[in-house]
């Protein structure tokens, strides 16, 4: 018993050293031991999503909590292990703000610049400037920036229509800036996108967006059903039990009718 | 002390009415019934915010909740007491999409048609055509617009810089969208953007824009001290004693900012 | 009507140092001025639920709210006020990361080593170590660990079935973690993680983990109809409003199933 439990414990020291680049803190609270002998030993240590892809999770859970120390651990372990490019990270921030908040994402920008900052001072190395914003790579005029929105929203969401343009919210935001703009900039990969917005959705918890992002993900095989039952443990352990349950239901739902829409295609072109 | 238990249930019963435009269920439950005696009976009656003023208070507060029975009841309000027009609760949902997340905010928009539609069908009235989205009023040009962004960032802020544009989260979010279009739309004042905002950030709990959406707010004089201080109540009963006594300090520390910062403008003029 | 208002500040500032330990803050703003006059005279020192039960409510809503200041204050009230000793605390901890979500329970967890430490301090004592994580109570062989947790799921949610275990959510994380391990830890009892399990699904708010947690807490007879009636009064002044009006529904339906099915109970066992 006590071998197999030394076992775990030692497991998730070195799956906590591997993932956060720094040693396990020694600390036998309840919490703080169970964080290391389940979360990384029996959660992070699992095969059916990469390391890397769990940062994507991870990050806007932590930018979310709005716990500093987390925050903090999660964006230096990200950057120093080099599973995330500043690149990426900084397009997190932006996919994030839209996804979970500006006020939240402010802090989370915050701590990228000083965790940045704080890597290349332990390396003896000059933080490179950042990448000039412009030029953008969407369209400059309204109509067109609106209209590209409506197919990327689209595209995207893997839908037939898009919402009306004559609505602030889903005019000026969702077309205009969201689908027009944020979600088509370079510098991300689109399954990142994907892990990113799940989890928000699942934190924000608001029926139709959690349905509809599962089921985009899914529809548009960027993430497979295997990973996306994944996505659910994962999220659990960094957002709690009861919102990851809802996020769990949905899934179950979404793979039901992706399937059978995917039967549906096959019949038809057969 | 019966008698007076009984003034306040009626005073709150016929708060609840004015403010609702419907009655307050009969419902004994501890939770219930303090929400008529407490929050209509002694909250909403204080005179040092206006009605209209707390429902753009309100109104993120149970948007961010997430519980759609209270979401639904307040938009029915605002609406139909004509405190808040159509075009006003439509850019409350944009605003509030920036600063609580957008699948939130999905969630707002919707129960918005749906209560404008509801509204209409009980007037035996037809829904008016939604305004069109377009033109924008901001420029197309992205470097007019970032450069707009910057100048309005500094102006609502009331900051003498912006942050870089060199960085997804400030230049293609906020000073491209948030600052160079968002807060520049018309159909909502700045009063109410502020309230809307100040809602946001102390649900979020960042530190950083809970300081400075304060801060802004006092110091461009849109929201006087007493509001200030009369909002972090109305807050508590719609978020929570916690978040609000985190606002309520940060209210305390800005204030004082502001009138070292006036003294010492009076002091430099004179 | 004065008189009152005085003795209601009076009994609120009384209330106020009996809970908190320390006396109430001079503040008159009308949020600060509310939590003595409204929450701790009005809410506190009502009997249906205990002190020593509130404080299982407020503890889960103040971490996660995230205002630093609350959360200290009542970790400290809890500890120094001896209602809550520091193992039970360390387990709410615990119970509150999987209801909660680690980052924010890593902060609390943080807090409670400081407090906890402070307490020790000001009494001129030496902090004691804290008790040892192993041997775990539960199997450490995985088949028997599932196969506990899905009796264990049963035995608490008063549920005939468990979820599959093939599937990491429920199987790897509900039944093998959840259910096999944190709920059968001892040093906590089970009328207070159901009371903390309780306000973390409120703050949450997805829907079936709200209903089913409040049934079980009410089926099994650990809280009774009247402390869950006082409970979302309670959660309602530490999470507002909105997410309590939502419980208090919740609450409503499932007392109303439980009488329901007792009654189908006799009628079978007579």
């Amino acid at each position: 018993m006590t071998t197999i439990d030394t076992d775990r414990a030692t497991r998730g020291r070195r799956e906590f050293a591997e993932v956060m680049t720094f040693s396990a803190p020694e600390d036998a609270t309840p919490a703080a031991a169970n964080l290391v002998d389940y979360v990384f030993a029996e959660i992070w240590s699992r095969p059916a999503l990469s390391r890397r892809d769990r940062r994507f999770i991870t990050l806007p859970c932590v930018a979310a909590a709005d716990a500093e120390g987390p925050l903090v651990d999660h964006v230096y372990a990200a950057l120093n292990s080099g599973d995330v490019t500043i690149s990426e990270m900084r397009e997190t921030v932006l996919h994030f703000a839209v996804y979970g908040g500006w006020p939240k994402a402010s802090r989370f920008n915050m701590v990228v610049d000083q965790q940045w900052e704080r890597i290349h001072h332990e390396r003896g190395q000059t933080t490179p400037e950042p990448e000039p914003l412009l030029p953008l790579v969407t369209a400059s005029d309204p109509e067109l920036r609106v209209s590209g929105g409506e197919q990327s929203f689209k595209d995207i969401n893997c839908m037939p229509v898009a919402p009306t343009r004559d609505n602030p919210y889903s005019g000026a935001g969702i077309l205009n800036f969201v689908f027009g703009e944020m979600w088509l900039r370079p510098g991300l990969g689109m399954k990142e996108r994907r892990l990113i917005t799940v989890a928000c959705v699942a934190i924000q918890d608001a029926p139709m967006p959690i349905m509809s992002h599962v089921y985009a993900a899914l529809k548009s095989r960027d993430v497979s059903f295997d990973e996306m039952d994944e996505i659910a443990l994962h999220f659990a352990a960094y957002y709690g039990w009861p919102k990851a349950s809802n996020l769990n239901q949905v899934i179950g739902e979404q793979k039901q009718r992706c399937l059978d829409e995917w039967r549906t295609e096959l019949e038809t072109t057969s």
